[in-house]
């Protein structure tokens, strides 16, 4: 059992992403562990993150399955190769596409639990379909294709 | 010309939202506007809003074209209604679905400019498609499906 998400394994210059890097002092800082074949993250949205009074704000929601999955998807892919998170060359995924439907509101003042299902590995791509619940309903599902950013572009900073 | 934006123009139990409520002060504030038959609104990222040094995080481009969509939606409801967006009854739409392809990197430290296009008016639904663009180059292209909250459930506090 790892005890460290996946986002504290990301190098340093991977650590700096509003959602979920642990160098950004203003940002999210989501934080995703493997549970068994599917992936889980939770989150609890500050009172400001609403759409309206008593509603989770949707494009807080779109953020949040956006950097879930992406974790996901590098996590999957270090799985893929019979490594660990810690390894080199860091495997680090960008995205490509991202599909949030949005089943029912989302109440403001409760934990958010992100579940994540990896559909597809096909070379540097990776498909992750996440869910996000609170109180035990889904209440917005999503869908990401990532791609796996070259090693070259890490190092020219992109 | 309306020199007020869109959401300038939502009652005050609307101009709560994160990504574009005028009483949010914790929020992005977008403002959106007509431009002929196109929708326009523009924003700086702020320099943490980043996914790596130098570009643009995913989540906020997902929540500047769901706001600027939903705000669209409902300037073009109230076009298609042959009325003013200060009259009653309000409309405000919802978003039932956001789909948002990442083209390439979004630069940070300029002002992206986002433009919508109304593509359906069918009944309470309002389907967009959004671009948004830095430096004269499209990064990324959005479509949202947004639906008319029923006025009771805005009463409601939903």
């Amino acid at each position: 059992m790892d005890n460290k998400a996946f986002q504290d394994h990301y190098p340093e210059d991977y650590s700096q992403c509003y959602g979920c890097g642990r160098l950004n002092p203003n940002g999210l800082q989501i934080k995703s562990y493997w549970d068994g074949d599917e992936t889980v993250a939770a989150f609890t949205p500050r009172p400001y993150h609403m759409a309206m009074p008593g509603f989770v704000y949707g494009g807080l929601i779109a953020s949040l399955i956006d950097c879930h999955s992406t974790g996901s998807a590098a996590a999957a892919a270090y799985r893929a190769d019979g490594r660990q998170m810690d390894t080199e060359p860091a495997l680090r995924f960008v995205t490509a596409s991202l599909k949030v439907d949005y089943l029912r509101p989302t109440p403001l003042g409760v934990r958010l639990e992100l579940r994540g299902r990896i559909k597809e590995i096909k070379g540097r791509k990776v498909v992750v379909e996440t869910t996000l619940s609170a109180d035990g309903r889904v209440c917005a599902r999503g869908e990401v294709v990532a791609v796996q950013l070259p090693e070259k572009m890490r190092t020219a900073g992109v």
